[in-house]
């Protein structure tokens, strides 16, 4: 791809190439109180994840064997550069909130077997509280290391059968942009805001879209634009992968309620 | 594509190819009030789109020389086969009210020159009269169509010079999905409830991608099917442009306020 | 009475004589969803009416072997000659739409039986596609339409016995009003907002009254002009009877679900 | 009129001939705080009534010269034999409070020259201290009583010039109701309860109709029923504003701010 | 204390003596529909208190064999000297609100033994008609009064046993402050604003503290400061006490449903 | 006293003593946003405090030449040990969360000379991430540090002039409370359950009280139970002043936006 091929050697202000991730680091079982937690950062964002294990689903499912997972997303009123005001004073939840507390609680269902899960519930909280770009990336990301505590923990509570394996891949999630011509990896805000067209990948640990969803802000990106946006995120999404995985692989005394 | 070129012979149970669009109907100047107006049908989907012109725009835009377009969408209570609760009587509109009224307004936005539109505003309203699969994409394509009238009406009205060319394209918007194996072009609710896989492709008439949102609602997808989505999905808004274009050119007395 | 005897050479805007309705259809079964459903117009005035049945009534009324019919009224915002901003939006209901939906709830349950109905429900909707006065006497008397053909959807489905007989009446309303000094049936939007005196009359096929509100918009009324508005009034509801009967008396084949 | 001529004999529960108003007491200048204020007394329903008057109009309306009256509805929680939930409490105002706010403002409006009020606005609420039927109509009664003593202040005060004659009548309001087929005055709320038609007029000291609100609660009336309710009524406002002018009259140490 | 020794010739603009409550009234009984009510007035402060007693508790209590007892504020938008929107109408309750309804209803459960009302459930309403200072220790010490006539009401209906004891104290409130140096019992509403510091107190009969709230309007205030307030609070609780004692002693007819 | 003095060798559950705090920290600086912020530590209560500071105030305050500052506290949904709904998805600010919020800013606003601060606002944000007891104590004791760094911020960019001392003295605030007859300071979430008196204190560096809350949980307290929990408060909030002041000694660099 021309523009792609034409990027390497491209430095971006924070010294990253344009294929690189900003530096991601997962602090595993952060809260005392939840099932399962990961204070997750991609370079200055920082999303508090928590996943809250309940017994029993909603009255409207009972009876059917299922699980059910749901997520929420906000941000902290002076997470951003600018306060903005809290949507507990407004009154009501704004389109972009809702948009993607949607978009993490059907990334994560993605990769669950309900039935594994049983009549159990899972709710997802995502709290931003820094942000630099890319934070619903990073909360898919985060919320799916919260998630797997949980169900750890559940399984250790007996909630969950020994051999259920309500998890069938991992998820994890980038943003990628077109930036003066060029694909980039996983934009910091200052990128986010110049980029002509923004796309967030949603991928499993297996390489299989779960969300792709580009955006053209500027103007309108043909198919092999899209072609090369899809595999830089892919190479992303296989990188966070790996650092899931790491987190979830240290030992056990990290995490935990 | 195996998928693609397995399915050619293959009838819906409404009669279609895998790559038709249901019979598409546009209803210009459907309303005596708005400046530009389209009741718009994808086979039982209706949505009457109007949109509404006003001289100036919202304070803080002031001062730069540039128009703003916003969109709102909703649904009749009635419109599905199930009635929904208002959500002026629930008090809050919900997550996905919130979403497609949203990308409605980036789409459109997407192919008008805001410095060309000038110091105006332009609301656009899509209300969903019935449903069956597909009210996003009919309601965008329907909008722009209304939107063309109401510029031409302010072209008229000396709001907006003789020579400005606000709108820089057409845009157009079609849902694309994978059931049992099979891509399929323009679902119906039968087909859309039944989808493993389900993408949103809103495009310009030149071919260009305004928004790509594909969504695993069953199992995850690979990067081959990906592909023949958007290949179908831009046959069809290829269609849906052409439809477009006939209407917009009928004689000016089927339109207008 | 003098005004009225003196008024019948006065020919209005839209050439009506002053005794004259306006142009009324009905388009029955314009929904493929609802159990009954109405596209009435008085003129310009167009509004869609559902009836959405539920075999069951709300907890608080179950067992007492008697149904019930609520209503709900709405302006899509454009329907207007200027742009009203959507009361889900402004997360609350206004006054004017509060006081429509209980006007036509009381106005439809006056003609029914409720132990007829047995314990079912019936949600009628009435929103106004396009305004040009008088809305709210067409969502009453196509409301009642939709109503009728749900019931006899319901009979069908045998959720009403057969000897059941729930309409114990036809119901229809139609607005009056003093415009210089001269009463007028049926008023559009333009005499509407010149009307000294505003009134709105819904009576049952046989002629009784169900509701009468009349308001003094300019100056106060005498009890002449009181009484020349309700023989206008009624006038106009006979012939409103004759046209819903017309409606409902045409084959099946154009209505219900 | 049969039905009225019929009744003259029958005594009501409370010992009232069915023309009879309950005892109306009305206290002025009750609140120290409010320009003109009363707290009124339809036998055991109690409603205060203040108007607060402000020197200027809302910017909408600023420069025509004309002044503003709106009035507000409501109840205590425990005005009623049951306790209801607090609006405020439930975050949205019902429509039965919308109704009742908007009928007083326009009964309040239809008594006065707005020209004459000059560039003023005189806020009413009417709070229902205690309920026992008839609480709109003693709202209206009561707070035509606020209103003239606000506007006196208002003069006092120089905010009106001393020849303005902003009152142009006087306003009352009452109920009247069928019975067991028998046209009865001022319904207590076992009455109402049991009516099969239940009216609500408002009528102007010179005896000219502001407000004529008649529902059929059981079967629809008749135009011969609907005139005996219409000249019960009459007599009742001639009663009522026989009252308020007393009060009025009655030494102004006993009312103002 | 050098303030409160210099302060007894201190004469306040209304007349009182630095520890002298204002004129302090209580109408017992004064709703017709409420299980216990009290009209109470400190000075020109009239709050009506009334106490809605229903047999049966919230679910989740349920089975507990404990009462429940929670209380609701508010204020008429004019009882104060300018008028203060609706919370109704603003569709939230403000922060003031939520803060003493929370504080009466703590109040009262400190001198009731939940056992000893059993399963019952008594919902405390006070209203301000008219402010002037002190409205929630009027509203608290007005309440007091309610409630036990609430639950004398229900003794008499059997719903609470004979020897049952759900009262164990009295409770009444007064608000001190500092002005000018000055500790102050009972500040009206001219002296409230002055008051450097100002403090509510609620206390038992038998002189233990419920509730103890000292703020800082001005300068913070020094531990002497806050002696001599709770000693002036005390005194004028003993006072309070009294005044109740004295009119729940009143013939029970004054008194009741 | 009898109680406090008994108590020395009391061990907690914790291990500390009666008049012992938890462990303190305040991570300056944590914010790379907000011009002041704090995340403080009351052994696993966890605040995160940002100060943002605007040139200017609300329209209403403009021209006086004071500045104004105002707190929002909130809990993340899984802060504590069951997880709560967001009062953003309710729709409404609970009464508990509106009257943290006030305390908070009174308490900031008791050590700032609004003159000195000039026409400049600061909001001051109090986000709890985790909660184990005492977060009102926390976050008004780190939101000092954050609003300190602020106030700095805002001298070093202009916006302050180089002499004025908006800060007139340090502020802090603890919790005591009473269990099994015993005074404790800082209560964890396992004692606050337990205790039968709960008081919160803030006061100033100087020792000066800016606010007493005391309250009967359980049983009422006298004089001495008061005057013992006010010796142990303001032991504490000497110990608190102390760790403020060290940690805004600390070097310049850990700080700031």
């Amino acid at each position: 791809m021309t523009e792609a091929s034409a990027a390497p050697d491209l430095i971006r202000a924070d010294g990253r190439t344009v294929d690189q991730l900003r530096e991601v680091t997962i602090e595993r079982g952060w809260s005392e109180h939840a099932e399962g937690s990961a204070l997750i950062s991609f370079g200055r964002t920082k999303v508090l994840c928590t996943a809250s294990f309940t017994n029993g689903v909603p009255r409207w499912m009972s009876g059917k064997g299922k699980g059910w997972i749901t997520a929420e997303y906000s941000m902290l009123p002076r997470a951003t550069n600018t306060r903005n005001d809290r949507e507990s004073v407004k009154g009501r939840i704004g389109g972009r909130t809702h948009e993607i507390s949607r978009l993490i609680g059907r990334s994560l269902r993605a990769v669950v077997d309900m039935k594994g899960l049983g009549e159990n519930t899972i709710q997802i909280d995502c709290d931003v509280l820094q942000a630099d770009g890319g934070t619903r990336t990073a909360a898919i990301t985060g919320a799916y290391v919260a998630l797997a505590d949980a169900i750890e923990w559940a399984r250790e509570q007996k909630f969950i059968g020994q051999r259920a394996k309500p998890l069938i891949d991992t998820v994890s999630a980038v943003s990628v942009g077109i930036i003066d011509g060029t694909p980039m990896l996983d934009l910091a805000y200052v990128e986010d805001v110049r980029a002509e067209t923004d796309m967030n990948v949603v991928a499993t640990g297996r390489g299989l879209f779960v969300e792709v969803q580009g955006t053209a802000e500027g103007a309108p990106f043909d198919r092999r634009e899209l072609d090369s946006l899809l595999d830089l995120a892919l190479a992303g999404t296989t990188d966070l992968t790996r650092i899931q995985l790491a987190a979830l692989a240290a030992s056990s005394e990290a995490a935990g309620a």
